[in-house]
């Protein structure tokens, strides 16, 4: 029989993929380059060089059968071993080997670490803004997503909001810093006010409460800051990443969860990772890509262009009179919209080229989101556009 | 808090990762070209050059964003048509486009497959001898496995036992040939009676059944002859693919569903696929696998060693006075062992450097499975040892 909620679910189309679409059409209509495509978190920076290098000299030099044979279902050893040295080395924490599970990118990270450490029907706490995906992939994984509403002045964590839904049902926080859509890093004052209530909380309970920290935009900080890293100060921390904006590499679906060392059950939660892997057809990312990245691991795609896109466009719209904080990473921005109706706003924004997201199902209604993983030749034709956009549609501001 | 039910499936270790692992340290102790494993399923011959040239000329030329940017969450379009018409062309089915989803190996595919035409709680009849995976694969899409017994005469289907099962709880049926532990291919006569069978029980209970036809070992058969398609003799079929064994890229995890056009919602299939994948965090092979096996979609690595081997197996059982099926594909091949209790059978194996899984797992039990994916010098040398074995441990027979 067909399931009738997967097929419900179709019913209700991605907001950003139809903005996405529409783009396309219009692209083909009018010329790509004169759609303002301000929808995708598509990175737009080539992978680096040695990336194809060593993925081009492994097909060409490595046996195929053993190349392309079955990893282990935590992901290839060796690979694993060189994420866990490379973060010890970067951030002074004792990962081994054992505490490493490769994933499909983030969403397979993410859907393993969910899985893990909580039971279904337990509560999981999510911060708006959040990326919106984090409700399927929390019911999917048979939890009660509870949503701390947003600190729309600093987009930190509002902490009030925060200690009101942390009940004993709560097995599990979940974080993204540096934040799609937001652009902003949790500060290390935000994390370890977090900490301290998670360990309150922990004590309190009686039982461990995990921090899932939903890590992809990890690298790409601005102002020559670092983003702190959430596993350093909470022990029970699972760290989830992907190397889809870091390298540029979207497609290739590869990423890990980082099992912190100290954590309840450290030396089993990734081999449970593996067992989550038998229930739900996920059998590792393909043996190339974690090959291919091992080969890169501590490099990045050149992210500067985020940050000089990111300085152009706040200049402009905080010029224009909006109200918006500025992002501290990522390639996202989400100024508050100039009438209370952000879809109404960004439906008018089309009539200008301009693709912008609503922020409502991010949890920020009244907000939109800008990606600005683009030219930045294109955003700075853009921003004349967004004047023109502003003049017209809102002239009494 | 950390999950107990995964935590306790660790104690449950896989029989054939452990006979594997102790394949594996046996042979680092006498060379590993001593060790006669016959535990695991990984091919052993290449993928065709063809694929490793398109790869190479994929990361040469393909503008890097572009060939590593996300694919759509069903697959890449453009081999998905490619799936499509490769399957119309060889089956004279009209697939089109919107009836393909890429999936991340057989396992991913099953695991979309399952959650599409099923309703958590239902039941699901799986045919002894069977994968163990179909297992975990089935119950983590909250189904109910239900067992039909093994017709152990033929390894065809048991209809007595198959009519009995098949009441208004099944939604969906799920069969695998050639199959996976036997190497039986269902015959079209099979076939035929499944599906008269099927279709009554459709209109007795008023809802559709789906068959699941798991098919990785769909281009591994012996004698010339063809598998017949599962889905050329039902509408409502599901075909889930891998290119795993036919081009020899297991660590690549790549396959698909393929939706009968005729099935109901035929149209709607795939893309609910791409809406369970959000609740598993399962988001598209690798880009570049995906691009890969569309370049050599209608070619195979060189499978004849697989036929070669099982007829100098299959001869050497004979002799020796083993009850077996021949094998009409895979690389498999499932004997009665010589006493009742075939752990003890394997365990006694061991000895002899013969590394053997007890089929008791697979819904045969007293049967082994022998995985014939290794060089032919080697089973050449191995039958020695199976007949010294036989003659030590069994002298009376």
């Amino acid at each position: 029989m067909v399931n009738k909620r997967y097929k419900e679910m179709l019913e209700h189309k991605s907001v950003i993929r139809e903005l996405s679409e529409y783009a396309t059409a219009r692209g083909q209509e009018i010329g790509y380059e004169n759609v303002f495509d301000y929808s995708l978190g598509n990175p737009s920076v080539p992978v680096p060089q040695d990336y194809t290098d060593a993925v081009i000299r492994l097909h060409q030099e490595t046996e195929p059968v053993q190349l392309h044979g079955y990893s282990p279902s935590l992901g290839d050893t060796e690979v694993r071993g060189i994420v866990a040295s490379s973060l010890e080395k970067r951030f002074g924490i004792p990962y081994e080997t054992r505490h490493i599970f490769m994933a499909s990118g983030a969403a397979g990270a993410l859907s393993h670490a969910l899985r893990i450490v909580t039971e279904p029907g337990d509560e999981i706490i999510l911060f708006a803004p959040f990326f919106p995906e984090y409700i399927p992939y929390t019911k999917g994984a048979g939890l009660i997503p509870k949503i701390v509403e947003a600190d729309f002045f600093s987009f930190q964590i509002n902490f009030d909001a925060f200690k009101a839904l942390l009940t004993e049902k709560v097995s599990a926080v979940l974080i993204n810093s540096p934040n799609n859509p937001s652009g902003i890093v949790y500060s290390e004052e935000t994390l370890k006010k977090l900490v301290s209530i998670l360990e309150k909380a922990e004590k309190k309970y009686g039982h461990e409460i995990f921090l899932i920290s939903d890590e992809p935009y990890r690298e790409i900080v601005f102002d020559g800051a670092k983003t702190p890293y959430p596993s350093k100060y909470y022990k029970n921390t699972l760290s989830c990443y992907s190397f889809s904006k870091s390298l540029s590499l979207p497609g290739e679906r590869i990423g890990y969860v980082a099992v912190n060392p100290e954590a309840k059950d450290a030396d089993l939660l990734a081999v449970m990772c593996g067992q989550v892997s038998r229930e739900i057809g996920h059998n590792c990312p393909a043996k190339t890509s974690q090959l291919g990245v091992a080969a890169v691991i501590d490099e990045t795609a050149d992210l500067s262009i985020y940050e000089t896109n990111m300085n152009l466009i706040y200049d402009c719209l905080l010029g224009l009179g909006f109200e918006v904080v500025r992002p501290g990473g990522t390639f996202y921005i989400m100024p508050k919209a100039l009438e209370a109706d952000s879809i109404a706003f960004c439906k008018k924004a089309l009539k200008y080229d301009l693709i912008f997201v609503p922020a409502d199902n991010f949890g920020a209604p009244g907000y939109f989101r800008m990606a600005y993983c683009i030219d930045t030749e294109k955003v700075v034709r853009s921003l004349n556009r967004i004047r023109e956009f502003v003049k017209a549609e809102y002239p009494n501001r």
